[in-house]
């Protein structure tokens, strides 16, 4: 019975874990779900906090990477907008003090919990194996090298992007896939942050004018509305100093009623 | 001057390589690029031609890997499928002569020309390095393993593929972005054999059903009208034996004007 009920923990995790992608097990966990910590009989949420909390993987015992922290292979621009963003993370003010800005740097890992949800459990060698698409290359500055943040007043999100050569569509420019990509995670990412766990129903994309590969962009999701279980993102990509328009999507994003990982 | 004449051309073979990530380069060259074979004056369509026909890289010493063809990796329900479009692309007639049927499998490389478009190179690093998104894993199996049959006469194709475990998105699922990304390379493929060389410009993406880590499903890519400079297509993912409905989308793909290329 407690083994099912950490599977049943562990489902839920893995499907959370789906827009914790960029690493939202413990910054948006402690937002959705609350515990009961004077509860001593089985609870789902509490097991599914107390697991999250050991994000992203309960069982490993070294700390994962964390992706969305500076490299080697992040140019000045890149480094210079992480700066920026960090800066407004925490603010200084008078004496000295630090306090907690408006924005967060979400941490990003490069795996989800392996099990399935619905009981359906994946292959030994896909659990063993299985990897977050946009993290899914080890050679730092190859593939997709980005960092979120998240302002929680004004409910939106940036994204610091750097295109690899890894993923070229266009010769000597971005994939259209890989701003697909790009542009799901961030703003099912924010949709998460705002409406809990959700699966994408949506993506409408116009590519105005195509990515240097290597460049740095800026992708910036907004919150248009909540109306019952669906969120509306509105989300651009833009040049990093914000001139040049290059992508602009919307994204559609259903709550998951828990009650259905359960099997209910 | 002819050195100049060969970055023109090259300029044109990058863009055009563009959708041809999953190797149309000879296939579709030859109804887009008529050559004047008498002609001795330089003419970019001739030196075009020429450069294309040594696809992927005409300065390469080996023939590349083509990316579609069967390998280890692949699981029998791929393998079956492969066969059964394979089948399709020549027909056994009666007196066993065989003859071209509807049907054509398109070559797959992991590169494009290295070359940006407008003038404008790409480092030296970025034009060794680069890599089609797609086909950017050289471990089999770990990626995206799909293969294109096109049906001239239909003007439909049909994309067979298997999601490997380094695309996960959702525990356990195939990451919206790769399946925006192969929607985006079966429907670019197919718009630029329609219409020549275009470039995306806008993906409509329903997500209906989340596909499995490791399972095999089907891209059918229907083109819908031409209109002007616009080729709009439209596009199903199902599962192999067509009876689950995974992901629909549209594509709007935009002709390029190809005196822009030599910027005129």
């Amino acid at each position: 019975m407690l083994r099912h009920g950490l599977q049943m923990a562990r489902g839920l995790c893995q499907l959370l874990s789906d827009k914790f992608s960029v690493g939202l097990h413990r910054n948006i966990m402690k937002h959705l779900l609350p515990i009961n910590a004077t509860g001593h009989a089985w609870s789902p949420l509490r097991n599914i906090r107390a697991v999250t909390q050991m994000a992203p993987w309960p069982f490993s015992s070294s700390q994962p990477r964390d992706y969305s922290l500076p490299n080697a292979s992040w140019s000045a621009e890149m480094q210079r907008l992480y700066d920026q963003y960090s800066s407004m993370c925490e603010v200084e003010t008078e004496g000295s003090e630090k306090k907690k800005g408006a924005w967060r740097r979400l941490p990003s890992y490069n795996r989800t919990l392996k099990y399935a949800t619905g009981g359906r459990c994946l292959s030994r060698m896909l659990q063993a194996k299985a990897r977050l698409f946009t993290r899914n290359i080890e050679e730092q500055g190859a593939g997709f090298e980005y960092v979120v943040f998240i302002n929680k007043e004004e409910k939106t999100c940036v994204c610091v992007f750097q295109a690899g050569h890894l993923l070229e569509g266009p010769p000597g420019h971005v994939h259209g896939g890989a701003i697909a990509t790009i542009i799901d995670s961030v703003t099912g990412t924010h949709a998460t942050y705002i409406s809990g766990p959700v699966m994408t129903a949506n993506l409408t994309i116009n590519y105005r004018s195509p990515i240097p590969l290597g460049s740095v962009v800026l992708v910036h999701s907004a919150l248009d509305k909540v109306e019952g279980r669906k969120t509306f993102i509105s989300c651009q990509v833009t040049s990093s100093d914000g001139a040049k328009l290059h992508t602009e999507a919307t994204g559609l994003f259903v709550s998951i009623n828990v009650s259905h990982l359960f099997g209910a």
